[in-house]
C-alpha cells in the first residue's frame, strides 16, 4: 500500500463528523443551524476550541493580528507551509458546514497523517480565516484580505458593525481571550493554499459527482436599475397615456432573462424589485430592480452589461431607465498546478471528479494573489447553503477529506512513513 | 334670449372659484391640498358652511341619518326633485376638486337660476354625499349606499375606522353639531341624479375636449397572483436548475401587458410586486403581484381573466402560480336619457363633448340603481387626482357648471322666468 493509499484509508468519516458536530455547538441555534458571526463570543470560543483540538493532534497554534488562527503540523524542513482551511464565522442563520467543513477536513487530514505516521518535508497548516461572511463587518473575507495585503490591515480593522463596534476593538478582546497563543505574522509565504468547501449550489448533486475541482470563481457585476415614469390612476388612464414604470421594467426583465437563456451559463438574477407608490389601483411611477450577473468570462459579462445599458439607453413605454453599477469583481482563475494535483488526488482515491466554476466568493479568491491556490467542492444537498438545513452526506464529506489529504501530502512532499 | 341661454350666461366662473376656495379651507393642508376625511371636524364644519351658504341662496338644508346633506331649491310642484352633487370628504392628501367640484357646481347652478329668476316645476337638490373615499371608513360611497339601500344602513354605520371609532358614533357627534338642520329621509324618490366631477384621468385633456359625457363606469376585477419556486444562491445555481419565482412572474407580466396591447381599452395595471427573500444575490423563491383589470364590457374582462387563469394553470420555470380573486365589480351603464340630456346641454352651451367611460368609481354608481343617473366630467390637468396638485382651469370648471345648469333646468322643467 502506498503512503497515499494508507493516508486516504486513515481518513475517518466518524471522526470528521464528530468534529463538525462539536464545532457546531459554538453558536448553535435552536433550529439546528449555527449563528457564529465574526468576533462574537461563540466565534472566539470556537477558535479556543480549535487551538486546543489542534494541540491534541500535536500541532502548534498561532493567531495573526487579523484574527486568523493557524494550526501547524511541523514539517521536516524549515520551508514554507502547505496550507488548507476555511473560515470559522457563519451567517446569522447559517449551517454547520459553510466554512467549518474546510477547517475540520484539514484537521482530519492531520489526524490521518498522524495515524499513518507520515512525515512531510513542508509543514502543513490548517487555517481558520476570520470574518469571511461579511455579515457583521464589511467587507467579507476581511481576515484573508488583511493576511495577503498587510498594508491594508489598519483600514480593514477599522470596519464597524451595525452598532459602531470596530473590528479592531473586538480583536483586542479576542487577543486577550486567546493570550496563550503566540502571534502569527501577516503575509507569511505559503507553498500552496488548498481550500475544501461545500459547493453551496446544486451542480455536483445534479451530476451525481462527489468531487468538484474548482478551476476559478466567476466574475460578478451588480447593478441597480431605476425606471421612472408617472404614477396615475389604474382606472382612469388609458394604455396609450400611461408611463408605467413596471411595464418598462417588465420589458427589461424579458430582455435580461432572454440573454440568460441564450448565453451558456450566464447567471443572471433579479433578486429585488420594488415599485412606488405600491398600490393595487395605481400605475407604478417608479420601479427599481437589482441585477446580479456572473460568468467565468469577462467578455461574456461585457456583452451582458452592454445589453443592459443599451436597453436602458432608450425610453421604454414613456419611462427613463437609469443604470447604476454597484459592484464589479473580476473572475479568479485558480492555479493550474493545484487543480491538476486535486484531479490526480481524486483519481488516486478512486473518486469521480469534475471541473466546476464557483459562483460564490471564498477566501481563496484573495489567497490566489498570494500563492498557488485551489479549492475542492463536495456536494450540497438541494444546493442549499446559508441556511440551518445546509447538509452534505457524511460519507461525501469524508470523500472530500480523502482527496484533500492526498493533495496536501503530495504538495508537502512525503519524506517518510513508519507503519504503525 | 332663451331661458337656457340666460341661465348659462349667469353661471359665474369667479363665484364658483370663490366657493371652491372657501370649501377648501375646511381641512386645508400646508401643501395646498385638503385633508377632510369623513366625519372628522373639518368634514362636519364643511357641512355647516354648505348649509349656511345654501340658506343664503334661499335653499333649505336637511341631513339624512347617513350624513348626507341635501340643499333644496324649491320647485313649483310637490314632486320628486332633480338632484345633483357629489361627495364632501377627501383623501388624506387630497385636492380641492375631487367631490367638492360637484357640490360647488350644483350650488353655482342654483345661484345662476336665482340670478336668472328661473322657476322650475321640480325642486332641485344639491347633495353632499358622505364618506365616498372610503379611506377612513370602508366601504367607500357609504353615504350613497345607505341612501339607496336603507335596509343596509345599520350594517354600513357599524363600519369602524383604524382606531375602532364607528361611523354611527361619529354620526351622533355630527348630528349634535348640526342640530339646527331638519332630518332628511333615506331612499327618497328622485326624478334624476346628475353628478359633475373632475375626470381624474387624462382623456379629456389629451383630446382637448372640455366636457365628458360619462356613459358608464368600467367593471373592475382585482386579483393577487403568488408565484412559488425555490430561493437559491444567485452565484451557484445554473439557469437550468433555477425555480425563479420572479422569472415566472415576468413571463406572466409579458402575457398580461401583451393582452392589454391587443384588447382595445383594456386597462390592466400591476400596481404591487414583492419578492422574497428580497436579496440582491438570492434567486426569489416567491413573487407576488396584484392585477387590476378594467373594461366597459364584461365579456372582455372574462377573456382577460381566462387568459390570466390559463397562464397560471401551468407551471412556469419550475414555479406554481396561484390566482386569488380580491374584488369583482360589474360595469355600470348610466341612463340613456340623462346622457342625451347632457349632450344636448353641451350642444346648447356650444361646448364640444365626448362620451367617456369612467375608470374610477363614484357615488353615481349607487344612485344608478335608484333613479335615472348620469355624470359629466371636466378635464383634470395631467390626469392628476387624489393629490394636492389636482387642478382644473377655472374656465373649464365654469364650462362644466354651465352644461350642468342647462341639463338640470331641462330635467326640472322651467315653468317661468322673469327678466331682472
Amino acid at each position: 500500500m502506498s503512503a497515499f493509499d494508507n493516508l486516504a484509508t486513515r481518513v475517518s468519516e466518524h471522526r470528521l463528523s464528530a468534529l463538525l458536530a462539536k464545532l457546531a455547538t459554538f453558536g448553535a441555534r435552536a433550529d439546528g443551524g449555527v449563528d457564529r458571526q465574526a468576533l462574537t463570543p461563540p466565534d472566539v470560543e470556537a477558535r479556543a476550541f480549535l487551538a486546543d483540538h489542534a494541540a491534541a493532534l500535536g500541532c502548534t497554534a498561532a493567531l495573526d493580528p487579523a484574527g486568523n488562527l493557524f494550526m501547524r503540523r511541523a514539517g521536516m524542513a524549515d520551508v514554507a507551509p502547505v496550507v488548507t482551511g476555511s473560515h470559522v464565522d457563519t451567517q446569522p442563520a447559517g449551517g454547520k458546514l459553510d466554512g467549518a467543513y474546510g477547517i475540520c477536513a484539514g484537521l482530519e487530514v492531520i489526524a490521518a497523517l498522524n495515524d499513518a505516521n507520515i512525515q512531510t518535508r513542508h509543514p502543513i497548516d490548517v487555517v481558520a480565516w476570520s470574518n469571511e461572511e461579511g455579515c457583521r463587518f464589511s467587507p467579507g473575507s476581511l481576515g484573508a484580505q488583511a493576511f495577503v495585503e498587510p498594508q491594508r490591515f489598519d483600514a480593514l480593522a477599522a470596519a464597524e458593525d451595525a452598532r459602531g463596534v470596530r473590528y479592531a476593538d473586538d480583536m483586542v478582546t479576542m487577543r486577550r481571550a486567546l493570550a496563550h497563543l503566540p502571534q502569527h505574522g501577516l503575509g507569511t509565504p505559503m507553498r500552496a493554499f488548498v481550500e475544501a468547501h461545500i459547493e453551496q449550489g446544486p451542480v455536483l448533486e445534479e451530476a451525481d459527482v462527489p468531487i468538484g475541482i474548482v478551476v476559478g470563481v466567476q466574475g460578478v457585476r451588480w447593478f441597480r436599475v431605476v425606471a421612472r415614469g408617472r404614477a396615475a390612476h389604474a382606472g382612469t388612464t388609458p394604455l396609450a397615456l400611461r408611463r408605467d414604470a413596471l411595464r418598462a421594467v417588465s420589458a427589461l426583465l424579458a430582455e435580461l432573462y432572454g440573454a440568460a437563456e441564450r448565453v451558456a451559463d450566464l447567471r443572471l438574477t433579479v433578486g429585488r424589485i420594488d415599485v412606488t407608490p405600491d398600490s393595487i389601483n395605481t400605475i407604478p411611477g417608479e420601479a427599481t430592480i437589482t441585477v446580479d450577473m456572473r460568468h467565468a468570462e469577462a467578455a461574456v459579462l461585457d456583452v451582458a452589461e452592454k445589453l443592459l445599458r443599451d436597453f436602458c439607453s432608450d425610453e421604454r413605454y414613456g419611462c427613463t431607465l437609469a443604470v447604476e453599477p454597484l459592484m464589479h469583481l473580476s473572475t479568479t482563475r485558480f492555479d493550474d498546478g493545484v487543480c491538476t494535483s486535486l484531479r490526480r488526488a481524486a483519481n488516486h482515491v478512486g473518486l469521480p471528479a469534475m471541473d466546476i466554476m464557483s459562483g460564490a466568493f471564498h477566501d481563496s479568491v484573495h489567497l490566489a494573489t498570494h500563492c498557488p491556490t485551489g479549492m475542492l467542492f463536495v456536494p450540497s444537498r438541494d444546493g442549499l447553503s446559508h441556511h440551518p438545513d445546509e447538509y452534505t452526506d457524511p460519507s461525501l464529506l469524508a470523500d472530500g477529506a480523502r482527496v484533500l489529504a492526498v493533495a496536501l501530502a503530495s504538495y508537502a512532499e512525503v519524506t517518510g512513513t513508519s507503519k504503525p
